[in-house]
């Protein structure tokens, strides 16, 4: 397997269970936060979906000043834009060559470092475990308690 | 750096923030839950710092048997057991060598995987982040709302 093929496989093995989480998230709980300072559901999730595209995005470009660029986005519906997301991001990681991943990216500006696509990449993992995290509190504060575990390996 | 101390500067990238999120949990918030169905705080945060011992417990010693050993222990103030696991964890991992990393270990009847050591300890990390993401939620719940950033390099 090459280094996409195992990369994606780690990423749909805690991205499918986000999605899984989402879709228990009916609309009426949109703006739901389990804290007065929490975002807001919706705010979340698109935050979650729209930084690894960017990630993605940046990791296949070369470019760190695509992680700045604000998306422009008019579906609403949280399962739709994930599904669309997930799709869109998984795309751009299978069309890395082996050889991207050593490639290094000057993130001075964003990360206050140097990192290598492949390191770029375990920080837009690393964010999305940390959301996904966070995420598990909130569909449990609206009630469900029937939850996946937080990796679905293969 | 050889890669214990590469793994190292990652986990306490990770869990100096985790540190820094319990050492804002007064005792009176100990049994706080965001949710009905939520661990009690002092749960959840002892849950962090035994597993993450135990994933470098079965990396050094080669083990999985391990990880299903209970640990006993006395002290019940979270920011005594978090800076004392913090150290045990770190002696552990940085006692492994380069070679250790690419150990194959027989996790078939916890994971229904068998893993190298770098991906045990990979799941160790996500393990860490996923729960630490909960904490933030939990800190913010007590009251707290000056928080740190998920990560913190170097």
């Amino acid at each position: 397997m090459n280094r996409a093929n195992q990369f994606v496989q780690y990423f749909l093995a805690h991205r499918n269970v986000t999605v899984e989480l989402i879709n228990k998230i009916e609309k009426e709980y949109y703006d739901y936060k389990p804290t007065p300072t929490s975002m807001p559901a919706k705010d979340l999730v698109t935050h979650m979906l729209f930084t690894f595209y960017k990630f993605a995005k940046v990791a296949k470009s070369g470019n760190p000043a695509l992680f700045r660029e604000k998306i422009e986005e008019t579906e609403t519906d949280l399962q739709k834009l994930a599904e669309a997301y997930t799709e869109k991001t998984k795309s751009l990681l299978e069309s890395l060559t082996d050889e991207d991943f050593d490639r290094m990216l000057d993130l001075t500006q964003i990360f206050g470092a140097q990192l290598s696509v492949a390191q770029f990449l375990q920080s837009a993992m690393d964010h999305e475990i940390h959301h996904k995290g966070q995420l598990f509190v909130y569909v449990r504060g609206m009630g469900h308690t029937e939850l996946p575990l937080f990796i679905k390996r293969g």
